[in-house]
């Protein structure tokens, strides 16, 4: 994609929100993602799940960040002029993901700054939630997207 | 394993620090865990991680963070009463995570409470650390573990 036509720190203006992604977790996403990560009986059995509190079989909450960051790319993320991201705060697991969920997205940029390091670099502070289609918060999420200036 | 045999909330002691973990990633791991969940060019090709701000193809934050988890789980949760997790605070990827970089990790235990809600929970504030054998510090997050209480 030409570099004009990404999306650069000037694109995103402070207090907009916007929705985006669609994902379906399947149960063998969520117990393979578990088998190499998050191995604990509540995210590989269904039995195991009914039987903890988390009421049953669910996603680790790696998987659902995971997730968040595939609609991300797919979302905004991968038609910007991205540099990383130093890292996140306030990151809650509200409720858990089942299988067979419709998962989705919403991005609310909540500053922004330019870096006083790097003239080049934008640093944009986000709230990203995850629902359910039904319209429950499994997740929400503060963090930064480093996004490079189109006019430096 | 036996209840009694596992760890419960009773077991961890605030100011208590240990280190556990070993986990070596591969390019081709962090290539496959990039194009499902994380595909931006700094962590799908060598050529496009030299020419970032992250100098090499590096491990998606997401990818870090769930090696962390999978080190957790060997190391000491996948031997407790875990609960579950309702989230994290502070989580910063100082460093790229470079291919067949050696990984360890330490937690600390900041702080602990039993839940007023459910008596038989426990409520235990973690550090973790990820360094790479060098001794560089390539992430660290606060977060809770759940814990039953062995004597609720």
């Amino acid at each position: 994609m030409p570099d004009n036509e990404l999306l650069h720190f000037e694109d995103f203006a402070v207090g907009e929100s916007r929705d985006f992604g669609r994902y379906v977790v399947t149960a063998k996403e969520i117990k393979d993602f578990a088998q190499e990560f998050d191995p604990q009986p509540f995210h590989l059995d269904e039995e195991a799940g009914k039987k903890s509190i988390l009421g049953g079989l669910c996603a680790s909450g790696w998987h659902t960040g995971a997730i968040l960051m595939h609609m991300m790319v797919d979302g905004y993320l991968g038609r910007s002029a991205s540099l990383g991201s130093p890292g996140l705060d306030e990151l809650k697991w509200l409720k858990p993901v089942y299988p067979d969920e419709t998962l989705t997205a919403r991005f609310t940029v909540l500053a922004k700054r330019r870096s006083t390091k790097t003239p080049e670099m934008g640093i944009i502070t986000m709230l990203w939630e995850v629902f359910s289609t039904g319209g429950e918060k499994k997740m929400e999420v503060m963090g930064v997207n480093l996004v490079r200036l189109r006019q430096p």
